[in-house]
């Protein structure tokens, strides 16, 4: 029997501790001791800024420019969109004095002498303070469509907090554009739910299902809200992206107006969308194993680690330089049409240690070197996505050096694939898309079924007390609606929850 | 006479009416409407993109890994290290609530039943929640050093903000390290201020003074504070990075203990250093003249524009494929060991215009493209850096296409370079070194006197109440101590306060 490097924990133990476990010995966050707020640490915070630089790449290329707008909200901007306000208002931080002084006891306290005439919220979300910069950016249907973008951090005050998947503060980015009409602005949303799913798809190898979310879980002042859906190894549903046409709501609440062509003035329309570290829950949850976290080359910050075996011999120093040697050979490969990112880690600490630790931060490909490898011109090497052999022993390999060089970049892509292909197929066929009954659907979802997976089912679409209705009665087993998957085939037949006919397919599951 | 695109707003008229003017007609920047904040438009915000980028390379390539920590600080953790408290606590946005409700006339309120119990800081600098970390993270001198940076928005509640140079929000990255030595400490506060140096003069063609500031001016907490002092066109100083020795003060706050290698525990040494949004406002007044922004080449966010001239008739589509085709052969370019960065501008405006936005706005090289150009195989090259004649009359020069595109590298080369040279001979030229005399010096910063540049003075290193007495006289002349150079020559002769033996020189200056 193995031994895996995370010892009994495992994702069939016990999945929630498994989760928290992976982020610990993988060096990915920690609790900060702040109330919901977490530290992320370099392999964490280094997983974000490869995925940061490859959607930003992906958003420039569709005509969108970033920009900086302020962390703090006017209350009075709250107020005026009364649906977003609503959605929002319960859970915000709430800057109310600018000064601190002595408590009298050796400590500091707010100063009452300097409290705020207008409190300012730390931002949720900026769609109030960017429509207000919109209203002053737009006159005329020349100046449309506005296109930007921005990385930031937004709080949201959570009752409950995990990390990376609910924390009080934490960093996304917010698309917000502005369009001339309505055909445009759900042009735009449905292109950056493509691009959304393409990221996930290509680049964190997170195979997703891209569909509409029904009325009563829209972002709030949405007319419609868009989002993508991935498997976890649990059979959970995250949502690991939203993409939102906003109607003319906001257009109204902050004046975004236009002249049209014909001197006639226009409210705009407007779209949102965003992404979150919550990416990286989602990349845990879907790549990791019982031996840690396995990274994606594509957003891995170190694609291949040297580790050199070294002994406080002489003969260490001809090992350094041979892997000297080989980091040089792989800088200068390219993969995903980047140069390979390769480290040499000369921490000092034991081989097998360093190994072990490489395994549970999830470096795609490990290569170790000691003496006989220098001897032989080899290098021992160890692919993270399959680390075993059929006998249960590690499937380190040992190669030429000249063919391993050879053969890196294309390895590199080919566990991009296979890491894809594998959460593909769990994605695929944990989808059940034949249950036409409720009872059936109760029975699918028990209590007792380690592996759930999801439903697509027929529904009627209900609206208003209808859906609340319908909405109450998954709720009673803990499940929700993700989405109407765009690309599902036609419905037929009754709705299997109001049995009136169904005009759409919809996706039912447990989720985060 | 020349007609200047800025109008009748000159460096010359009202320096500070000018810089305001560059802001906004570069579109770099603009008020939010939430006090004290900017907006960060695309050109400004490109531009700290692109020195982000720059900046982040030399921070990793000197060992130091990036990480993310929380926005919100505990009161208490403030409370712990008594000089930075000291420092801090006049300035800071104060989150005491997290929750909204109605408040019962149609508008909302912070709900008094969601008053937190601890009243959360917003970070106006990270040592104390950092500290924290590596309080977790170091216990034995093998886990030393801790090399770490942060990309982040911070706060500092300003009474008189002014854009770039003084926000209630602006975005820096803060570098903070601990050290089992004082030496290695030191070493590291000195390696990162040379780093300073070497960003803004090499990336920003930001010529500057590297030094340590004098007692009273140091970081709150710090033991010894070091800066960068840049010279603005209207002779102030404008101090654009700070790198901070902060002993064991933070260490003892915050419980930093390491055993060393004999077994004994001892406190960590700890550093910080940090560069912000405030480096854009240096450019603006370093490198802006009466046309607008002079970007250097290795910030701009595009090197080269290229306007085509379009009349709305058929002919158009062959003038925008010839810049399509110029377009991809720049692209192909490298300058500064990167791809060059080239934009064609196909927006609906008249050419002029566009070519007068981006003269405004400060772009590098631009090239405006018409038939006749397409015809002879030309394009028509405006260089930023200088724009006019001897004649006045602009500078566009004919070349042949080819011809352009085999200098378009290295005109961007010897732009950089030469809006560095300007500035460094404003620099050399404007410190004088042979003021003696206090009188004199009173003289020499006479509010008559144009452009007063800088004096580096001889001086006794006065302390505490002596060193106030100094800095009062100073403050009565509206002038500061910016540092003591660490290239200085050795002082002779007496101090130019107190007449006592001069130990060093330093800077006295105006300042922003």
């Amino acid at each position: 029997m193995i031994k895996h490097a995370l010892n009994n924990v495992t994702r069939e133990g016990d999945f929630a501790q498994w989760y928290q476990t992976v982020i610990t010995e993988a060096d990915l966050a920690e609790e900060s001791g702040v109330r919901g707020c977490m530290v992320i640490r370099p392999w964490g915070y280094g997983i974000w800024e490869r995925m940061q630089r490859l959607l930003d790449d992906q958003i420039r290329a569709t005509g969108h420019e970033n920009c900086y707008f302020p962390l703090f909200i006017p209350l009075s901007y709250i107020e005026k969109e009364a649906e977003h306000a609503e959605g929002f208002a319960k859970e915000m931080a709430i800057v109310t004095h600018h000064r601190l002084i002595s408590d009298g006891k050796g400590g500091l306290m707010p100063d009452p002498e300097a409290k705020l005439e207008e409190p300012l919220i730390v931002r949720p979300t900026s769609e109030m303070v960017i429509g207000a910069a919109f209203s002053r950016w737009v006159q005329s249907w020349r100046d449309l469509p506005v296109l930007i973008n921005q990385w930031a951090n937004v709080v949201r005050w959570e009752m409950r907090t995990r990390m990376f998947l609910r924390t009080t503060e934490f960093l996304w980015q917010e698309g917000h554009t502005a369009h001339a009409s309505e055909t445009e602005a759900r042009e735009e949303t449905l292109r950056m739910l493509q691009v959304y799913r393409s990221f996930a798809e290509d680049c964190v190898a997170l195979p997703v299902i891209a569909g509409e979310k029904p009325e009563n879980e829209r972002f709030a002042g949405a007319v419609s809200t868009f989002s993508i859906e991935a498997m976890m190894q649990d059979g959970k549903a995250l949502q690991a992206g939203t993409s939102h046409y906003l109607g003319s709501n906001f257009a109204h609440a902050q004046n975004i107006r236009f002249q049209n062509s014909a001197g006639e003035l226009e409210f705009a329309h407007t779209t949102s969308w965003g992404v979150s570290t919550r990416m990286i829950g989602g990349l845990i949850m879907t790549h990791g194993d019982d031996d840690g976290l396995r990274v994606p080359p594509r957003v891995a910050p170190w694609q291949i680690v040297i580790v050199p075996m070294l002994r406080d011999v002489p003969e260490d120093e001809a090992i350094v330089a041979y892997c000297r040697t080989l980091q040089a050979e792989l800088a200068k490969l390219s993969a995903f049409g980047e140069p390979v990112r390769a480290l040499l880690d000369l921490k000092g600490a034991k081989a097998a240690t360093k190994r072990w630790g490489w395994v549970k931060k999830g470096a795609p490909i490990v290569v170790e070197v000691g003496g006989r490898d220098v001897a032989g011109g080899n290098a021992s090497v160890l692919c993270r996505h399959q680390l075993y052999r059929e006998d249960g022993k590690l499937d380190s390999r040992v190669m030429p050096r000249a063919d391993f060089v050879l053969e890196a970049a294309a390895m590199l892509e080919s566990i991009q694939q296979s890491l894809y292909l594998e959460a593909r197929e769990r994605l695929e066929t944990n989808i059940r898309r034949d249950v036409t009954d409720f009872a059936e659907l109760e029975a699918f979802f028990a209590d007792d079924v380690k592996f759930p997976g999801w439903l697509e089912v027929n529904w009627s679409k209900p609206s208003g007390a209808g859906l609340d209705a319908v909405t109450e009665r998954l709720k009673a087993l803990k499940l929700t609606f993700r989405n109407v998957p765009i690309d599902a085939a036609a419905p037929s037949g009754p709705c299997i929850f109001t049995g009136a006919p169904a005009v759409e397919r919809i996706l039912v599951a447990r989720a985060y």
